[in-house]
This record gives structure tokens, C-alpha cells and sequence, in this order.
């Protein structure tokens, strides 16, 4: 599991801007030339195995696969879901992008629509933002205490366990970009008539606390990051690396489960087809 | 909070068939003639009451208010609904009767269902039958081991403790009936042409693992007990003193709350009205 113990949170991590950026690794650290392009190849290669994998997943039905992709604005959790799990089949799998919350669900506790959205048997559901928000941004804003954040923590975790307990396999994801990159991209946002729809000035508001996310970040990953529900910081200033590090991680984590095709009916042996 | 203090289930509690009988309570006490006639109109008064109460626990807004009810088939859970919340107001209110579970709902983790169905602000949700369902008949017929009702009391413990953690009051009954009153009403049942429709063949199938059973809620019970989420073991061989019992718990622990309307506008004071 190469890439998993590279990239998996360690219990005092710290975000540093410095490392959002390229690492060597892939065909970048051979010194190749057109590594990128190399790079690129692999994911979709991974990808592929991905979407290959899912076949004995649905199959077998023993397990549920929940993937949480987290990160800053312009992080790519969009681009993440079309680059690793472009491939699969949507027949036995979500993405579930949660917003600001509804009236009906402030009504309920924050995990309510949560939990109605967990993969069931055999199914794949990725979630592009979660609970996670109402650890962070609810944070920062101080629309929550630090005694109900701590509280909150402990509420994922039960939570978290009681889904891995009952057959779940959780995968979050922290997309780690820096700053200079977040800004970059947001010019690219307001410049690129094809991108100029996904600026939203509010993005701008939420940058002004980034140090207070990068905090938020750091408490809400060490408060939940545990063997079963392990988080993984992913260097995302490249999202050409981004995609080639996620897909690595959840392929080595996909194949590490060893999953098998139903055993065939023994009585099914003796069957014959009628002409 | 005199009768909710006398039937709150005690840590080391064990359900006894004799403690299922009349008990020397209300006007039954006072040894007056028509005991049953005043002890089932009073009834009727604290249900109103709880109506009444209702206006200001939806106007407020500030909790959620979750009943449970469990007892063995002919209990009265049905009944108890009719007598004690047969006046609440519908549109803020709910009964949920949980069945064996769907497809869909087994390839979910077991609370799946449950979390959906939880009340929202100023709603009351009343659960006949729940997720104890999920730690006595599966562990009755040892459709789960031990160690998994030991894990699964620990997810309910978690569970009802966020719930509580982000403003729901949750109140937990056991409908205590003896065997030899379960035999008499499943005899009715089978008698009397309109109470035909009720009986269930599998509920002589259950009948059998009678002391099973009652392990298995002493056991559920006492892993689940918090003064948070209270388990009340009601007498209920005597219908009329099971709901007087549990009107009094339930009126008791709302008028405990001190709910107030919200406070009025200020600036409300100013608006006329125009012709």
C-alpha cells in the first residue's frame, strides 16, 4: 500500500502551503519527458481498474464503499470524480454534493441527510462535500462553540464507526491546495468565458478566512482520522498528480479487500438450458 | 416527576411476570367505586393536556420529542398511541410502525431507517416498535451474535446520545404483559370477529421464545438506560392504568421542559394594521 501510507494523515500533520505542490513521484520523479502526459495515462489506466474492480464489488454485495472529498474552494473535488471514478457505472453508484443546508434539514440533527445518503450493499457513493462542513465552515464563522465542534467530532466518530462496524469502507480525502494556487485558479474563474459560471463572489469572502480553515482543517482531520476511516492529504496544487495519487490510493485499498465473486450453486451444476 | 421517578427502569432491573399486574395507583388506590371509570377519564385529561402542550412545543421550536414504544405482540403499543396522543395534532406530528425491513433497508446499516424517520424542530414522532428491534428478535433467534448485540447496544448508545446532544427528547417505554395476559388477548383475537384481523401465526412462533425474550429487553434495556433516554417498564396486564401511567410520565416530563412561546417582536409592537 504504497501510496496510502504516503499520503495518510499522520496524528500531528500540519498544512503547510509547501506541500500543495509537485512531488517527485510517477513519471515526474524518473525525469521523463512529457511525465505529465505519462501521468495522465496511469490515472486513466487506474481508473479503468476501478471501474473493472466494481463488477465483483456489486456482485459480492458484502461491502459499501463511501468516499468523502474534501478541500478548499477550486480544490478539484469536481474534477477528482471525472478523472478516478469517471468510469464507473452509475447504476450502482452516486455522487451526492451536499449544499447549504434546507430548512427542513437545519430541522434535524447535521447528520440526518447524512445518513440517508450512505451507499448500501455493493453500492459506490461519493461525497463532494459532508458532514465535515459542519465542522469547518460552521467553525470558522463561530456559528458553532469549540465545546459543540469537540462534541461534533465525537458524534463523526461514532458515527463513522457504526458504518465501518456495519460493512462500510471510508475513504476521505483532503484536497491540499496553497494559497497562490487557490488565487490563480479564481482569476482563471473570472477570465475563462467557459469557467466564468463557477465563480461565486462568496468564494472570495470564504478565502479571506483561510488561515482559520487551515486550522479548522487540521483539528477536524486529527479529531477523525482513524484506521477504519482513514484520511489521506493529497498535494492538489497539480491536479494531474491529484487525480494519479487518488486513484493509486483507492485502487491499492480496492485490491487490498479481496473481494471474490459469489461461489457458484452447487445444484446449478446440473442444470440444462431447455431448447 | 412522581411517576416517571416510580416506573424508570433501575440498573440491575429483571422483568417479572407478576410486576406486569394492576398496581395500587391512582383513584384504584383510594379503593373508590368506578376506580377504572375515573382512572380512564383522567387519562383523557392529561391527553388533552399533552395537545395543549403541543401549541407551544411546535411555536418554540426548540426541541424535538421522540417516543418510543416496544412490548411483546398484544402489549398495547397501538392502543397506548389512541389513548395518550389521540388528540396531539397531526401536522406536527407522526407514528412510525417499523415491520420487518425491506430490501433496500437491509443492504443499509440498521439505523438507516431509523435516522430518517427522527423528528425535526417542534415535531413529535412516536416509534412503534424501533431499532430495539435490531438487538431482541435478531438476537432471540440468534440471527446475531453476542459481540454484534454487545457492538450494536454501543451504536445505540452513541446514537440516541447525539440525538440528545442536538435537542431531542427522547422517552423509551416497555409495555410489560405477562404470559399467561398475552394468552388471554391473542385468545380474543381468535374469538372475536373484530379483533380477528389481528392475529398473526407467527405470533405464536414468537410466544414460544417467551423467556427468550425477556432476556433480551432485560439485556437491551439496561445497556440503553441514560438519563438522557430514559426506558419506563409500564404494567400493562390493565390497559386502563398502562396509558394513566404513561400519560402521567409523558405530562410530566413535557411540563418539566418550561417551554415558553417565543417572545414577541419588538418592533411587532409598532405595525398597524391598515384599514
Amino acid at each position: 500500500m504504497k501510496y496510502a501510507d504516503m499520503f495518510r494523515a499522520t496524528e500531528n500533520f500540519t498544512l503547510k502551503d509547501e506541500d500543495a505542490g509537485l512531488r517527485r513521484l510517477g513519471a515526474a520523479a524518473a525525469g521523463v519527458p512529457d511525465a505529465k502526459q505519462l501521468d495522465k495515462e496511469l490515472t486513466r489506466e487506474l481508473a479503468q481498474h476501478i471501474a473493472e474492480w466494481q463488477d465483483v464489488f456489486t456482485a459480492s454485495r458484502s461491502k459499501k464503499l463511501l468516499i468523502i472529498l474534501q478541500g478548499m474552494d477550486t480544490s478539484g473535488k469536481d474534477g477528482t470524480v471525472k478523472a478516478v471514478f469517471g468510469d464507473i457505472n452509475p447504476l450502482g453508484a452516486r455522487t451526492v454534493a451536499f449544499k447549504a443546508p434546507t430548512q427542513q434539514e437545519k430541522d434535524h440533527d447535521y447528520l440526518w441527510r447524512i445518513h440517508q445518503a450512505v451507499p448500501g450493499a455493493g453500492e459506490i457513493v461519493i461525497f463532494n462535500r459532508s458532514h465535515y462542513e459542519d465542522v469547518l465552515i460552521t467553525r470558522v464563522h463561530d456559528w458553532i462553540s469549540e465545546k459543540e465542534c469537540e462534541q461534533r467530532y465525537g458524534h463523526i466518530r461514532d458515527f463513522e464507526r457504526m458504518l465501518t462496524d456495519t460493512g462500510t469502507v471510508i475513504l476521505k480525502f483532503f484536497l491540499h491546495i496553497s494559497k497562490a494556487e487557490q488565487k490563480q485558479r479564481l482569476e482563471e474563474r473570472l477570465k475563462d468565458p467557459q469557467k466564468h459560471w463557477k465563480f461565486d463572489p462568496s468564494d472570495l469572502a470564504e478565502r479571506a478566512h483561510w488561515d482559520a480553515y487551515q486550522r479548522a482543517y487540521e483539528n477536524a482531520v486529527r479529531a477523525t482520522n482513524a484506521p477504519h476511516a482513514p484520511w489521506f492529504i493529497v498535494p492538489a496544487d497539480s491536479k494531474t498528480q491529484r487525480n494519479l495519487v487518488i486513484a493509486h490510493i483507492v485502487r491499492e485499498i480496492l485490491d487490498n479487500l479481496q473481494l471474490k465473486y459469489p461461489a457458484p450453486h452447487p445444484e446449478y451444476a446440473s442444470i440444462r438450458v431447455p431448447d
